[in-house]
C-alpha cells in the first residue's frame, strides 16, 4: 500500500492465541467506553482499559456477509467479489484458516460467519464438500466447532440446527422452537406474540436467559476452549445479537427504558431533496418504522439489553480465561460487522455509510510486554475490517502474505511503533440485491456504492448518480450532503481520484510475492534467453558487463 | 456489459467443432489478406474468404503469458490477476475447459499455452496436481494432447521434453538439440551459431523443415484429430513461430530479402521527449537492435518466412479436416497473442500499445447456413480477446455465464444479427517485472499500465506518469503523441473517465449471476423474515399487498 511504513517486524515475541469476538449489528458508539451515555458495558470496557481501542475503524461493507468475507479473507468486497449476502465466497480466495494453519493455529468458529459456500467451484474442482478441505471451504476457513447464523423464521420450520436442537433438549417444544420461544413474547393474556414485531421489543423473550443465544454461544465456546490442550489456536466467538428481531431474555428486556434513548440524529433537512439512493431507503418500511420516535423507544431499550448481555456473557468468558491462567497467552479482540441506524438519518438497518452504520467498535488487547505502552489508549487510525487477518498473522509470529491480504498489520500500532499509516478507508455496497435497484430503474451489476473517508469528508459514490459529501469536522453527525455544494467541487475530485487509484490497483495479483517479483526481475540472461544481440561479440561484451536481463 | 445488446440467441444451431489456432507473436498486418504488400499467406487468406475478419482485434495484454490467461479464461488481466509471464493463475479461476467440458466437448492443447500452474492454490484445496482435475489446473484447464511452449534455452539442457525427444528420435543428437540444431545455424565453414543471435537470421535452421517447431506440431495436432473419434472437441493448435529466437528451416529461410520488408513506421519526433514509459523501452537493447536498419532487413525475412511456413502447414492443417468431411461441422478460428514492434517507433518486441504490438490478426469461419450473410466480410466491431470463450461456448450450444466472462460472443457478428456493441477496448501491461521499474524508480505494484481505445482515440494510462494519446484518425500511424497536448485536455479527461469505470466494475463477483440476482430480489418474506413492522396488522396488509422483501 503506497504511504505506508512496512509492518514492525516479528522480532521473537512470544505468539499468543486469538480471541476474535465478533458482536453482530454493534453500532460503534453503543458501548460505554465509546461514550454512550446511559448502557452498562462494563466488561468491555475494562477490556478497553487493558488495549487499544481504534476509534475510526470501518468495516470493508455495511451488511453482515460482505463485510464478514472481508473480516476473514482480508480483502476488499471488490476483490473477493462475495458483494451480497448469500453471494458465495469463491472456492478460489484465502481465508483466515488458510494464513493462521501454517502457523499451527488451529482455526476455529464458534457462531455466525454468514458464509456461503462455492459449491459449483467446489464440484468444479473435485472437491468433497465432506472432507476437511471441502469442510473449511463450507464454512469460511474455520474449523466449525459451532455455526449458528441466527434468523430460523418459519421457512426453517423442522429443520435441524445445533440451537433448535439444544432448546429442543431444554424442554422448548415445536417445529421451530426459535421462532416459538427464543423469538417470541407473550402477552399477559398468554397470547403468543412474534419477536419479528417491532411492538413486543420490551417484553420478555420465552426463553430462560441462560437459553439465549448469547449465553448458548458463550458456553459452547467455553466448552472449546476446555479441550483445546496445547495448541495454538484462533478461536472466532461470533454472536448473532443484537442484530434483529430485537428480542431480549429477562432481566435485559427491562433494563433500559425510553428515558435511556438517546435522540435521533436527524435533521428535517435529509428528507429534503435527499440523494436518491438515500431517499429510496429512507422510504423503506424499516426506516419508515424506526424513523417513529413510539418504534425507537421500543426497540432501542431492548437493543441495549442485548448489549448489556453480551457485555455480561464476555465478562464471563474473559474470567474463564483470567481463571485458567490464559490473560497473559491470549490476543482478545472485539468488533462488530456493521452498525444499525436504529432511526438516525430517518433510517432502519444499516446498508449505507453514516458513522452509525459502517463505522464499528474495535478493540484490540495484546497481552505482551510489547504493548505495554500503549494499554488503555485510543487511536485515531483510520482503520479497516481488513485489517485483523494480517494483525492475527503476526501475533501468531507469522508474515502476512500482502499478495493476497489488502489490509495492514496493526501489530505497529499495538506495540506504539507505527510510522505513516494509509489516509483513508474504503467500504462498499452492492444494492442490485434491494429493492432500490428496482425503485432507480438500475441495471444488475450497476448498482454498486463505494465510500471513501479521508478522515474528514467521506465521499459516497454511486454509479449514475450524484456523489454524496459530508464534512465530519465541520458536521460530525454527518446532517448536511455537500454533494452538489460548488463550494466543494475540488474536494469531491479529490476523492473520487482517490478512489478511482484505489479500483485501478491491483486486486487479483495474488500468486506472486513482491519479494519474488524482486527476484525475478532480469533474469533472462541467466536462463539463456538472449534478447536483442546482434552477435557474439554483443553478447560477450553483456556477459561480461554483468547484464542480466531487459 | 452496459450499452451492449444482448447475444444472439442459440436456435438450435447444429453444434460444431472448433479448432483454435493460435500463433505467436504475430502482427496483424503481417498478412496477405491484412494488406501486407509482399509476403505470402494463401491458405489464411483463403480462410478470411470463408469467414469474418475482425479487421480491429485487440489482446488483453501485450505479451504471451497474460494475453494468453485472457484468452484462455475470457477475462481481464486486472481479473485474472496473472499478470506477466510465470505468474500462476490462481486456482480458482475457470478456464475454456471448464466452460465447455460441461457441454461435452473434449478441450485439448496441441502446443504452447505459457500457463504457470498455482501450486501452492492446489496444494491448499487438497488437489493432487497428478490427479485429472490437477492436471488441467497445470495446464489452463485443457487436456494436454501436447504442451510446447518454444524456448528450450541452455538452462534446459537435458530436461526432456516432447520437441527435445523428438528430435532425438530423428537423430538429432547433444543435450539440448532445440539449442544445438533447431535454434542453430551454421556457417559456409561449419561453425554453429546460435539462433539467439539476430545476425544468423537469414541462415537456415540446422534441422530439415518437417523436423521444425511448425511442421511438428501440426502432425501433432493431426494425430489428435486422427483419434478424436465421435466426441465433439475445442482443439487448440498453438504454434510457437514467428516468436523469437527468428529461426527459419529452408526453404524459409530465404524465401523473402530485404527488398521484401517494409519500411519502418516512425518518426525522429518520437525519440524527442517521449513519454517515460515509451522512451525507456526505446533504450532496451532489443529496440536499439531494430531500430538498424541492418537488424531489420536481416530478421524481418526470417519472420516473414516463418509466417509463409505456418500458412503452409495451416493449409495442410485445413486439407486434413477437407479431406475427412470436417469442413462443414467444424468452426475455425486464427488469431495470435500480441504483436511484434519490429522496429517500428524505434522498438523491438511487444509490450506496449501500438497496434504493432496490441492489435491482432482475427479470423473466424463459422461453418453453419446462419453465417453464410457474412463470409468474406470484414467487421470493425472493436473486438477483445476475451470475446473467444464466450462465442465458442454458444458453437458449442450453450450460454456463456457472464458473471465470469468479461467477454461477449461474436456469434452475433458471424451471423449478421449483432446489435450495438461495445465502444471500447482495455489492454493491461505490468512491468513490475522489467528493468523499466527500476529505471524508472516506481514501486512494486504501482507498474501499471492500461489502455483504452475507442476507435478512434488511444490513451495509455501509466501510474504515475502523464498519459500518452494517440488519433488514430488523424495519426493512424501513431507518430504524434497528443498526452501532452493542450488541445485534447477533454479527450484524455474522456478516456480516463471511461478507463476508471471500467475499472469499478465488478471484475470478481463470479459466483452469482445476473438471472439469479433477479430472482433473489426481494425475497425475505417468502422465508419468513420480517423486517420493520410494528405489529400483526401491518404485517397482515403487506402480505395482502403482496410485498415480497426490503
Amino acid at each position: 500500500m503506497p504511504g505506508v511504513t512496512p509492518d514492525v517486524e516479528n522480532k521473537g515475541e512470544a505468539r499468543v492465541n486469538i480471541l476474535f469476538l465478533m458482536i453482530d449489528q454493534l453500532r460503534y458508539d453503543y458501548l460505554g467506553c465509546t461514550g454512550h451515555p446511559t448502557i452498562r458495558t462494563p466488561n468491555i470496557d475494562a477490556l478497553a482499559a487493558r488495549g487499544v481501542r481504534f476509534d475510526r475503524a470501518y468495516v470493508q461493507s455495511p451488511i453482515c456477509g460482505p463485510s464478514r468475507m472481508s473480516f476473514y479473507t482480508g480483502r476488499y468486497t471488490h476483490s473477493h467479489g462475495a458483494t451480497w449476502n448469500g453471494v458465495p465466497l469463491p472456492v478460489g480466495e484465502m481465508t483466515l484458516g488458510d494464513h493462521l494453519r501454517p502457523l499451527g493455529m488451529n482455526t476455529v468458529l464458534c457462531g455466525k460467519s454468514h458464509m456461503a459456500p462455492d459449491r459449483a467451484g467446489m464440484d468444479r474442482l473435485g472437491i468433497d464438500p465432506k472432507s476437511t478441505v471441502g469442510q473449511r471451504l463450507s464454512e469460511c476457513g474455520f474449523d466449525a466447532w459451532l455455526r449458528h447464523d441466527g434468523e430460523l423464521p418459519e421457512s426453517m420450520d423442522g429443520v435441524a440446527t445445533p440451537y433448535q436442537d439444544y432448546l429442543r433438549s431444554k424442554g422448548y417444544d415445536g417445529s421451530n422452537p426459535w421462532n416459538e420461544w427464543a423469538n417470541a413474547a407473550e402477552d399477559s393474556d398468554g397470547t403468543l406474540r412474534s419477536g419479528w414485531l417491532l411492538k413486543y421489543a420490551r417484553q420478555p423473550a420465552r426463553v430462560a436467559n441462560e437459553d439465549t443465544e448469547t449465553p448458548w454461544t458463550t458456553t459452547r465456546a467455553i466448552d472449546y476452549l476446555e479441550q483445546a490442550g496445547d495448541a495454538p489456536w484462533c478461536l472466532h466467538v461470533s454472536y448473532i445479537k443484537p442484530h434483529w428481531p430485537y428480542v431480549a431474555p429477562a432481566p435485559y428486556h427491562d433494563m433500559y427504558s425510553p428515558e435511556d434513548v438517546v435522540p435521533p440524529v436527524r435533521a428535517e433537512t435529509e428528507r429534503d431533496n435527499p440523494h436518491p439512493i438515500f431517499g429510496d431507503y429512507q422510504k423503506k418500511r424499516v426506516s419508515q418504522a424506526l424513523s417513529r420516535d413510539e418504534v425507537r423507544d421500543t426497540v432501542i431499550p431492548a437493543y441495549m439489553g442485548l448489549i448489556s448481555q453480551l457485555d455480561d456473557e464476555i465478562g464471563r468468558l474473559l474470567k474463564y480465561l483470567d481463571d485458567t491462567g490464559q490473560r497473559d497467552t491470549t490476543m482478545i479482540v472485539l468488533t462488530s460487522d456493521h452498525g444499525d441506524y436504529l432511526g438516525d438519518h430517518w433510517m432502519g438497518e444499516k446498508e449505507l455509510f453514516h458513522d452509525c452504520s459502517s463505522r464499528v467498535p474495535l478493540i484490540v488487547v495484546d497481552p505482551r510486554a510489547e504493548a505495554d505502552t500503549t494499554r488503555g489508549t485510543v487511536s485515531d487510525a483510520l482503520v479497516e475490517a481488513i485489517d485483523l487477518v494480517p494483525t492475527f498473522v503476526q501475533a501468531a509470529g507469522g508474515q502476512p502474505r500482502y499478495e493476497v491480504l489488502e489490509g495492514r498489520s496493526l501489530i505497529g500500532h499495538l506495540h506504539g511503533q507505527q510510522g505513516p499509516w494509509r489516509d483513508h478507508v474504503i467500504s462498499e455496497y452492492d444494492y442490485d440485491f434491494k429493492s432500490t435497484r428496482l425503485s432507480l430503474d438500475q441495471p444488475i451489476g450497476e448498482c454498486r456504492l463505494a465510500m471513501i473517508f479521508d478522515g474528514r469528508y467521506k465521499l459516497m459514490h454511486a454509479e449514475g448518480f450524484r456523489p454524496m459529501l459530508h464534512d465530519l469536522a465541520a458536521d460530525p453527525q454527518e446532517l448536511h450532503d455537500l454533494g452538489e455544494d460548488p463550494a466543494h467541487v475540488k474536494t469531491r475530485a479529490r476523492l473520487m481520484d482517490r478512489l478511482n487509484a484505489w479500483y485501478r490497483r491491483h486486486h487479483s495479483r495474488t500468486t506472486i510475492s513482491d519479494a519474488e517479483i524482486a527476484r525475478r526481475a532480469g533474469g533472462d540472461m541467466k536462463k539463456g534467453i538472449f534478447l536483442g544481440f546482434w552477435d557474439e561479440a554483443e553478447l560477450a561484451a553483456a556477459r561480461k558487463a554483468g547484464v542480466s536481463g531487459n
